[in-house]
């Protein structure tokens, strides 16, 4: 059997089968994005890693700027989605030897722009040649406060689904950079932004700290995979069912005006596309309106409530703006069983 | 200009320029093979990764419970060499999709195997497809006590240098793994003594911590570059010179013989091949002997004194079995100058 058969989930979940149990320090080992260290200090210690391929995550073509500033983001947004602070990164480089001196120049330079946005270092790394397509692997450091961790786990049935920003215009931005055609049909600001939202997304660091201090949220997830695919990751680890409605999934106007060029709903782009790197999370239905204008309030980011958390025999719906209900399915981003770029 | 142009040293000079300051927290940040970071408690956080590329590092033919347990122990090494405790694993792989499942099961039990020797978990990671050669890349923390965090830098003139075990076996491993003819020649025993040193290092972790808590060494460095290069990287953090003798450099009789076939004084294969992840350390000459032995006794490995620290301004030497004084030079492993495999 070949890992292109098993799909990057259930190799997971088949390599955390392999593995002895952690020492007892290990609040939360392999199965969320970010594994979760205790200390004697009032604070958790927060690891987490995000590789980037060349031909995978990113085209050789786009420069090195925004892939520094885009490998952060990712890091700094899982990070984000603990409720947690970043505090340092290490980078691991697999360049090929005739890479331009200024290209890794410019790629600190796009890191170090994010990274510094929130008070994050970067405080080593290592360096390697390879003879194929480049690898970026960053590390990043945080800590949260022990009384405002939030993982995927948690959720339960009454709770509301909600989600910060607007979904989709990440998945926009990838169709436009392979189809100029479409890109000369947008409006030019439009198309910019679509593009801008694949290229430099923003991590929500200080809404995820706003939603955990709060007390008030349940679970959390940041969308790399797409909102279908993470909002599951959430069900899975809390084992619940969810109900979602596609005329409640926020999506900026340039989105629709690029799904109606593709003949396809605009929901169907947020449901299925990733790395829009908004929250996803959930709360008790009671409190979650207040908490969506307090974090609306104090950041500026729209958050909105979308769905409703269901007893876990009732599964996993979307209701179409026709009113249809439709199972939700992964169909998001599955390394080894896709490929891209 | 290309980073072949330039090296791997001299880019990391680069990048570091192109830093801001770190945080106050960042006790020691780009510039060692560790990141240390400070806490409210009695240790020291300690922080490492080791990229390893496929065709770079490691042939593709080489078994993947190997490529674990190797991966593992470099970065041990690397926190044995701090005088520190190894804790926490985070391990991203960059596979091509055709890889079977059994591959990626034995890597994991290689890695398990040697991380659990030193009660280190696997607490997290990342998976990604690749187009091209598989790349592992894991990053490890550890701690170690405030009073004992040993860096490269610290070394003084009339120190000794002193080494563990004995050194240029990973190389002429290396050497017998790509030359069937003189493996043939050798006893089988001693050929494969060799080449378990190449792929089945021992992360010097007790010895580096009773290295620590002794309170005699001044500096320290695991050798995975080779003597040379990592005694001058000691030298370079230190801003001190040194003179090693050829003589009292600790070898094995297979490699001896192994010399003696290629035509060359083992002694070279010592002081340019890497990868013997033996520690390289520096003690003043009244205590040093006194260290050695009690590293000896509490652990079993050799310790050698080898060598002398001077000042800056007497330079860097190796004096031959002849009495000749040769200048050393970094001939070991460059990223970007060099290729392997």
């Amino acid at each position: 059997m070949q890992i292109k058969d098993l799909g990057e989930f259930s190799l997971i979940e088949r390599i955390a089968k392999l593995l002895p149990p952690c020492s007892k320090d290990v609040v939360m080992g392999v199965g969320d994005d970010v594994a979760v260290v205790d200390t004697r200090e009032d604070h958790y210690l927060l690891f987490t890693c995000d590789i980037q391929v060349e031909g995978t995550h990113f085209p050789a073509s786009v420069s090195s700027y925004q892939l520094g500033r885009k490998a952060a983001a990712v890091n700094l947004s899982d990070i984000g989605a603990k409720g947690g602070t970043p505090s340092h990164f290490l980078v691991s480089l697999a360049l090929r030897t005739d890479t331009a001196v200024e290209w890794v120049d410019e790629f600190y330079m796009g890191l170090i722009k994010e990274a510094s946005q929130y008070d994050a270092n970067v405080i080593g790394g290592n360096l390697s040649c390879i003879q194929g397509p480049q690898v970026i692997d960053l590390f990043l450091v945080g800590k949260v406060q022990k009384d405002q961790l939030i993982l995927r786990k948690g959720a339960k049935p009454g709770d509301s689904v909600l989600v910060t920003g607007r979904l989709g215009d990440a998945k926009g931005g990838l169709t436009l950079m392979t189809r100029q055609d479409l890109k000369e049909k947008l409006d030019a600001k439009e198309a910019d932004a679509l593009v801008q939202a694949q290229t430099a997304p923003t991590p929500r660091i200080k809404e995820g700290q706003i939603i955990a201090q709060s007390g008030k949220a349940t679970s959390m997830i940041d969308i790399s995979d797409g909102l279908a695919q993470d909002l599951l990751h959430i069900c899975q680890a809390s084992r619940v069912g969810a109900r979602i409605y596609a005329k409640h999934i926020p999506q900026s106007s340039p989105l629709e005006n690029l799904a109606h060029l593709l003949g396809i709903p605009a929901w169907k782009l947020a449901l299925d596309g990733g790395e829009d790197y908004e929250l996803c999370f959930t709360a008790p239905a009671k409190k979650a309106q207040q908490l969506a204008r307090e974090v609306e309030e104090r950041t500026g980011t729209l958050v909105t409530i979308i769905g409703e958390v269901l007893p876990i025999e009732r599964g996993w719906w979307m209701v179409t703006p026709h009113g249809k209900e439709i199972p939700i399915r992964a169909k998001g981003w599955n390394h080894f069983k896709d490929e891209r770029v």
